[in-house]
């Protein structure tokens, strides 16, 4: 018995080869239609992804301050110029990079995204890749936000027990400059974390049970 | 025609609601068997990642070093005793909450992977669930290594630019726990990636295209 209505809906599919919506129907274990296509909003979120990595990359390079400190000796006018520079720390040249590789990353899906947009239901593989490279990243870019965050709040607090003095009542506009590109590259961490719960949703959706 | 075939695969998975292996056969779009099941690999992953949490948390506690330092007075043979503890540095405390949060999301997921592990086919909702805080816990868990590990550098080096002493030198014993507890903390952070990777692949494996 299961046997025949096997084969007839194995019919009923390939009679309608030609109208993908119909097989869809075939098995009521299947949802009726097409796979939901969220490439919309994913294109949305990796543009999102793309500014907020750009802002954080160029606040963080341009957080150059020079300032001038008198030389303390007495009956000396003379000034020492220092400069807080973000290559001063390996923090936070780590989230430079990171930050780079996040452009990158979001510049090619960007295109991988555009192209899908436009079709009725991208393979589950590529659903696949997305949350791995997706997931990858979120690692990656979270981080090398913790380690710049680590070191501006060592900068911004100092620490008394190992004597690490504070610099940021020295060096404002540069501390605004670093925490500005954390707090960002923090969003673009939380984007890429919603970017996985948009493939991993869509995957949801397509499978049959 | 279209509707009248899609009435008969309906009465027939209808007819063979006793049989659930001859459901997936109904469409061609659909694998022959039921979806698999990884959640044996799982559930060694998980076990995995108890361990190491745990281990990370008992090498980060055990971390305290007193040291004794001469007062440096002449002629005064007196000693200063100094301690360095994980909780001197809020980037400590936050990789110990970090792996304590991990400790207990691990124990949970254990459980639930226990009780999947013998059904034929979880749900996907499950699936899409674990792939939703496994990815949460990969970006606490890894900016809290990457904090953790910025300041474990800054002790191990120190930064000449902003003054910091390095203070390896003397609390060695310290610094070999916390670094021992980073680096196992980023050994727990690849296997919730692996985790994402699994459920994903399995998620993967149950669509329908």
């Amino acid at each position: 018995m299961a046997s025949t209505d096997v084969e007839l809906a194995t019919t009923a599919t390939e009679s309608s080869k030609t109208a993908p919506e119909a097989g869809y129907n075939a098995s009521a274990r299947t949802p009726v239609g097409p796979p939901p296509n969220y490439f919309r909003i994913d294109f949305l979120l990796r543009l999102l992804l793309l500014a907020s990595a750009v802002s954080a990359l160029v606040v963080l390079v341009t957080s150059k301050q020079t300032k001038r400190f008198a030389t303390g000796l007495p009956g000396v006018f003379a000034y020492v110029e220092r400069d807080a520079k973000f290559n001063y720390s390996p923090a936070f040249i780590y989230l430079l990079v990171a930050l780079a590789v996040t452009c990158l990353y979001s510049i090619i899906t960007i295109l991988s995204s555009c192209a899908l947009m436009s079709k009725p239901a991208p393979a589950a593989k590529i659903l696949f890749a997305l949350i791995l490279t997706d997931t990858l990243m979120v690692g990656i870019l979270s981080s090398a936000t913790g380690t710049a965050g680590a070191i501006a709040y060592v900068g911004l607090k100092g620490n008394s027990h190992t004597n690490w003095n504070k610099i940021c009542n020295n060096y404002g506009k540069y501390c605004r400059h670093i925490g500005s590109s954390t707090a960002v590259s923090l969003f673009a961490s939380i984007i890429l974390v919603v970017l996985v719960l948009v493939s991993a949703y869509s995957l949801s959706k397509r499978s049959y049970h």
